[in-house]
Formats: structure tokens, sequence, C-alpha cells
């Protein structure tokens, strides 16, 4: 059970600690470090929004967000895209690319095709029934963002815009110290 | 592979297209609502931040996220978490709780002793080794996260702070809308 549901559960306390106050953020006591501090926050709204939107997806539309994920690069990608541009690609999803294009491939949601350029390469695609399907998803995805980022407006979303740019430009220089996938069910578990 | 080890690897271009560009943020079009762009740019920095702080935890200590979480929250509670209480306060790490404390415990940064008030109950502690490690770890981790977070000034950072808290606010009033962990393995390879 995820903190959020189990915080909804308790209701508004958790052993005497606010329940507002029970998560992630907690972390930091007083004397922490400002970055240290806005790191922790920053993890916690993601991890907020990306619970929420998991959630929906199973109650609305019983998938996962890596499905979603992949889906969605296959409708910027009306060509096709090989399963190394594919993996390339998912940040969020990372793992069982092959496994999930299996599963939607069953559902006759994608369909793998011979390269036409390349009769050696096959290509995954939408079929149209997918991109039917992801674009109902799509247009629902946006509107719980919308609901859930609702807290800032518009100004608030540009100035985070433009802060998010300049910590993104920063960190990224800094790139991965080594072979690590975000979201290897090997390494979650350990 | 993760993308950004993949950037990395193929230097500043992948497929034409500016490997600052080829990320998640990438599928935000620019018709897209302002909201979707913010959550997208959100999240690739919090993959960001994570993807490198578990390549270092991995590269210097040889450990995981999930299991440097796992101490984290021990570390603030010196009295010992219940191994219900634990699985509540891991947002991160989620999953195998039991069996991250099995191999801690075998390790010996761990111990789980009976509860001096209420002896059926069996609560986990950091030992002094742990506890020694942790603080070695935790003292990395910070610094690591002032580097990443480097392109923001004082400033920012507190204006930031304040923007995330307002979104936190906001979204999680919005709860999870169905049983869902955030990191269950058995989720993320769908």
């Amino acid at each position: 059970m995820s903190t959020a549901t189990t915080l909804r559960k308790h209701g508004s306390e958790l052993d005497g600690v606010p329940a507002a106050f029970v998560d992630l953020e907690t972390r930091a006591t007083k004397d922490d470090h400002q970055a240290l501090r806005l790191w922790l926050r920053l993890l916690s709204c993601t991890v907020c929004v990306e619970n929420h939107v998991r959630g929906r997806l199973r109650q609305e539309f019983s998938t996962t967000l890596p499905r979603f994920d992949l889906m969605a690069q296959l409708e910027r990608h009306p060509d096709g895209l090989r399963m190394s541009e594919l993996s390339q690609r998912l940040m969020v999803s990372g793992g069982n690319v092959t496994g999930i294009t299996d599963q939607l491939e069953r559902e006759k949601m994608v369909a793998r095709t011979l390269n036409r350029e390349d009769r050696r390469t096959i290509t995954v695609k939408l079929t149209e029934v997918g991109l039917k399907r992801f674009r109902e998803m799509a247009a629902s995805h946006e509107q719980w963002i919308i609901e859930l980022l609702g807290g800032l407006n518009q100004e608030d979303k540009q100035v985070m815009l433009g802060m998010l740019r300049k910590l993104k430009t920063h960190s990224r220089a800094f790139g991965v110290p080594s072979m690590n996938t975000r979201l290897s069910p090997l390494d979650r578990g350990k």
C-alpha cells in the first residue's frame, strides 16, 4: 500500500504526527541543507502526482503507467519505432519493454511490422484501435494533470517551468555514474 | 540501459535530435497544455536527479536507493520502527521491505528486536555499524544533491520550495484513486 493511501485510510493523523507531514519530506530536519529540502519536496510532489495518475489509469482504463508511456511514444512516431528506439525513449517505464509490447500486441493495440526501408528490422506501431484508445487515455491524463497542478496559477507555472529548466540543464550535465535503469524491477526490490 | 546513459554514450545527438531534447519532456508538443509541460518537466528533473543518485550509491557505496531510504527512515527513529511503520514511511522504495530488511540484517546494518513496551511486536533498528555507514552515505548524498541542484541560487531554491508547497498541498488532496504502490516490481514490468 502506498503511503498516500495509508494516509487517507488513517485520516489526518498517523502516530500523532499530522498526516500532511508524514512523507518523504519529513526526512529533512530543520537544519538540513536547503538543497536537500528542495530535492525531497520535488521528489515528494512527483510521487504524489505519479501515484494519482497510476491509480486513475488503473481505475478508469485498467492499464499501467508503463503501458501508457509506451503508447505515448508510439503515438509520437506514426512510422513506428524499433524496439531499441522504444527502450531509449522510455524513461518512466524502464524494465520490460518487450513484455509490455507483447502484451499490447496480444490486445491488438500495437503491431510489429517489417521496416519498409530496412527489411531486416522490425518496427512497432500503434494500431488504429491502439491509437484511438491512447487518445482517450491521453485526454483524460491531461485533465488529471490540469486538476493536480491546479494549485498553481498560470504565472506560477511559468516561473516553475523556468526554474526547472535551469535545474535540468545543470543536473543533466552530471549524467548517470553507472549503468542503471531507473525502474528496473530487479533493482527495486533490493 | 537508462535514457540518460544512452544519451551520454551517444554524445550530443540521437537520431538527429539534440540530446538535450530527447527525454520525457519532448512528449509535450508545442500546443500541449502548460500544466502537462510542467508535469513532464518536473518528472524529467526528478528522474535525472534520481538516476544520478542511484548510480552514485551503487558506484561509491555498492548499495541501492531503496536500501538507503530504509536506513534513512531508521536513522530518524532511534527507538526503531515496526515493519508496518517502515512500509508506511517508505515512499520511494515501496515493494519488498522485508527482503531489504533481511538483507541489511545479514550485513549487520540493522537488527530486529522485541519491542520493550509491547513484547509481542518486533522493531527494526540500525546497528552501530549501520548508523555509521548510513551517516557516511548521507553526507555524500547531501553533497551530490547540492551539486545537482547547483544550477539554482538560494533565492531560486526558496521560490521553488514555495511553489512546490502549493503544488503539494493542492495535489495531495486528490489522493490515490486505488490501491497502488508506486514502485511495485510487479507493476513496473507490465
